[in-house]
C-alpha cells in the first residue's frame, strides 16, 4: 500500500473540527447545542446578491477569466476607491474565497523551508496553508493582557532570519477581534521595508470595526506598494460564506504576475458566485449599518455576560465577531469536551473552540476559548448562562 | 523590493495563453477568429441544472460541509453505481473543479522532490500543479504514430525511481483524445501494484467515448482500491465549466483522510455550483445522446477536413473533444502566431494550440497542434478551409 506524503501527514486538523465527534454524540443524546465555535454568521445574504443569481440568464456556464469577471474587478476597484484605497482593477485577482487568495499569496512568495512570522493566536487554517506550501510558521506572541495588540517590533526583529519571507497579520483578527491601529500598521511597514519582506494582511473582516474605530488597510499605507498583499473575501462582508469568492490585491507586479499563473492553472473562480458578488456591491449602506449595529449589540451582550461569570476574563474585541475568553479552568479543551459529553442545562449545552489550536507555540492558551458571536442575542444570553452553570459544575467536580 | 518565490518563478504559463496577445491584436485588426485552441464547449448547460440555481430559496449562503453536500455525494455515488463503479459517498470529496481535486491528490501523495510519471503529451496544467507542489513531472512519451496509445510498460519501468510516487493518466486524453483500453488499465494496475505506487486517473472526459467504445475507469479495476485515485468534474459532462465542481474519489482511507485536511483548510466548495451539480444528475439521457452524437459528427467533420489538407495528419481521437494534428511546418507555434498576425481569409482566421506546450520533453511535438472540436460543424468546416489556405500561403513564403 503506497504511503501518503509527509506533507499530508503533517497537515493539521482544524481545531474547530476536533470536537465535532463530541458534538455529534451530544446531538444524538438529544441535547440542543449553541454553536459558539464557528464563524458562520446567521445574518441574511443581501437580497440583491441572491436575486442576481436567481435572475441570471446564462445558458452556458463557461469558464470566466482566470482573474475573474472584468466587470466585477472594475466595480470592486471602485468599491475600494470609495473607502479610500487606491486600488485599480489590475491590482485584483478574484479567487475562490479568501482561502485561495492565501494559497496563491503563499505560493507566490514562499518556497519550502521559508518562514512567515505571524502574531499568535491566529486563524488556524494558516497552519494548513503553510504546511501545504512547506513553509514554517514562526509565531510571535500577542498577549491576552493587552487585548492582543501588536507585539513589540523588537520581538519580530528577533525572529527574522535569512529564510523569513513575510509577516502575515489578520486585521481585524480572528480569533482575537483585535483591530490594528494605523500606528501599528506603520510600524509593521517600516519593519518589512527595513528587512525587505512582504506584509500580507488578511482583511476579510475589514467592515467589522466597532465603536467608530476606523480600519486601516495595508493598501492605504504609503510607500508599501512593493510589499503589501491584501487578502479579502465576500464571505463575512455579505454573509455569503458558501459563495466562495475572495480576492488577492497587490500593487507588486511580480506578485500579481506570479499569482496569475497559479490562477490560470486552476482555470477560473466560480461563475454563479461571481454574479452574486458583483451584485452584492450594490448592497445598500443600511444593510451594513444594521449588521454592524447587530454585532455591536451581540458583542456587548456577550462580553457583559461573560464578565459576570466569576473567574472569566475577556479580551474585548473591536472588530470581527470573535473574542478570546480566559476561563477558570486549566484545560479548556477538556472543559469544552465535558460541556458536550457530560453536561447540559435544561437539555441545552454550548460548543466553544479551545484556543490552544490558534497558538503555534505548544501549551499556550490552554485556559482560553474562542467564542464567535454569530448568534442572536437571546441565544447568546442563554449560551452565557449555560457556560456559567457548566463552569460551576465543572469546578465543583 | 522582496522577491517572489523560486517556485513562483518556475510556474509555467499555460501554452494556450501564450498566443492570447496575438489573438487580441488580430481582433483589434478586425479579424474574426475561430477558436480551436480551448476546451470550452458551446453546448448548453442542462436546463435542470440552470433551473435549480434559479429556483433556489436559500437566504443565507453558508459554508457547506468541506467534502460537499451530503445529499450531492450520496446521489453522485448512485450515479457512479449506475455506470458500474462501486463508489460510496464516503469515497468522494467534492472539490472546486477537477483542478482542485488534482491539487488535493498531489498534496496528499507527494512531497517536494517526488516524481510523478505522466504519458506525454498531457494536459498542460499538470505542470502548474506539479510545480506548485514542488514535484517533478517525469514524461513517458506516447507516439503520434499509434494514436497516443499507452507507451510500453517497460518504458515506465525504466523511469521508476525511489522518488516515484504515482503514475498520472488522463482518460480519455486531453490533448490526445486517446481512450485507454481495459487491457492498458490492467497493465498499469499491475505496474503500480508491483512498485507500490498510486495510479491517478483524470477522468473528467469519461462520458466522451465514441463509436460505442466503453470507458474503463480505474475505479472499476479489481484489487486496485489502495492505489487508485480518480479525478472527475462536472465541467465538460454538463458543459458547466464555470460552476467549478469536481471531485476526488478513492477507496484508500489514508488518502481520503489526508485530502479531507486539505479540503477543511479551504473550508468548502461553492454552494450555488453544488446546487447546479446535484440537479445536473437528473439530466435526461437524451441530453447526453445528443451531445455525444454532436461531438461524433464534429469529430468526423474535422478529421475528414484535416486529412484532406496536403501534408496534414491526424491521430484519430476516440474520446474527449481534442485531437493532435501534425502540420507540414517545422514550427507549429510560429505558424499559429503567423495565422493570427499575418493571415486572414475573407477577414477570418483560426487560433490553434501549439502542441509543444503539452510535452514535457523539450523540443517535442514542434510540428503538432491541438485542435478542440467545440465549435458547430459549419464553423469547423470554415476553420478547416482557413487552415488549408493558411498552410498554402505559409509554405509558399
Ligand atoms: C481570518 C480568516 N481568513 C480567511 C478566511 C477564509 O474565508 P473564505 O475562504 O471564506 O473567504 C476566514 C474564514 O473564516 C478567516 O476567518
Ligand atoms: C484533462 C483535464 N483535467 C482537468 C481539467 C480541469 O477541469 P475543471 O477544473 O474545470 O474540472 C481539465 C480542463 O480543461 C482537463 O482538460
Amino acid at each position: 500500500m503506497p504511503n501518503i506524503s509527509a506533507k499530508g501527514q503533517a497537515m493539521p486538523e482544524s481545531p474547530i473540527r476536533k470536537l465535532v465527534p463530541y458534538a455529534e454524540k451530544a446531538t444524538e443524546q438529544g441535547k440542543e447545542i449553541f454553536y459558539l465555535n464557528i464563524g458562520q454568521p446567521d445574518i441574511k445574504t443581501p437580497q440583491v446578491a441572491l436575486d442576481a443569481v436567481k435572475n441570471n440568464d446564462l445558458e452556458i456556464i463557461s469558464y470566466s477569466h482566470s482573474a475573474g469577471f472584468a466587470s466585477y474587478r472594475e466595480k470592486l476597484a471602485g468599491y475600494y476607491q470609495r473607502v479610500n484605497l487606491p486600488i485599480e482593477s489590475e491590482d485584483i485577482i478574484i479567487t475562490t474565497g479568501g482561502s485561495e487568495a492565501l494559497l496563491f499569496a503563499m505560493g507566490s512568495i514562499t518556497d519550502p523551508g521559508d518562514e512567515v512570522i505571524i502574531p499568535e493566536p491566529f486563524y488556524a487554517n494558516y497552519n494548513g496553508f503553510a504546511t501545504s506550501a512547506g513553509v514554517e510558521v514562526v509565531p510571535v506572541q500577542a498577549k491576552f493582557e493587552n487585548g492582543f495588540a501588536l507585539p513589540p517590533i523588537a520581538e519580530f526583529e528577533k525572529l527574522i532570519t535569512d529564510r523569513t519571507k513575510a509577516i502575515l497579520i489578520c486585521n481585524p483578527g480572528n480569533p482575537t477581534g483585535y483591530l490594528y491601529t494605523q500606528e501599528e500598521i506603520e510600524q509593521l511597514s517600516a519593519l518589512v521595508k527595513k528587512y525587505d519582506l512582504f506584509l500580507v494582511a488578511d482583511e476579510v473582516y475589514r467592515e467589522f470595526a466597532y465603536e467608530g474605530l476606523k480600519h486601516f488597510s495595508v493598501m492605504a499605507q504609503e510607500g508599501l506598494d512593493e510589499h503589501a498583499i491584501m487578502i479579502d473575501s465576500v464571505s463575512k462582508r455579505y454573509s455569503m460564506c458558501g459563495a466562495r469568492i475572495g480576492c488577492l490585491v497587490s500593487k507588486n507586479k511580480a506578485v500579481m504576475q506570479t499569482a496569475m499563473k497559479f490562477a490560470q492553472a486552476r482555470l477560473s473562480p466560480p461563475t454563479f458566485a461571481q454574479i452574486a458578488s458583483e451584485a452584492a456591491l450594490e448592497t445598500p449602506q443600511s444593510y451594513f449599518n444594521e449588521v454592524i449595529e447587530e454585532y455591536v449589540q451581540r458583542r456587548d451582550t456577550l462580553i457583559q455576560g461573560l464578565e459576570s461569570i466569576p473567574g472569566v476574563k475577556v479580551a474585548k474585541p473591536n472588530g470581527a465577531f470573535y473574542c478570546i475568553a480566559e476561563l477558570p479552568v486549566s484545560d479548556a479543551e477538556d472543559f469544552a469536551k465535558w460541556m458536550l459529553e457530560d453536561f447540559d442545562y435544561n437539555g441545552q449545552t454550548i460548543m466553544v473552540a479551545p484556543a490552544q489550536g490558534f497558538y503555534s507555540t505548544p501549551n499556550t492558551g490552554n485556559n482560553q476559548v474562542r467564542i464567535a458571536y454569530v448568534l442572536e442575542q437571546d441565544n447568546l444570553k442563554k449560551a452565557v448562562e449555560i457556560l456559567r452553570k457548566g463552569l460551576e459544575k465543572y469546578q465543583a467536580k
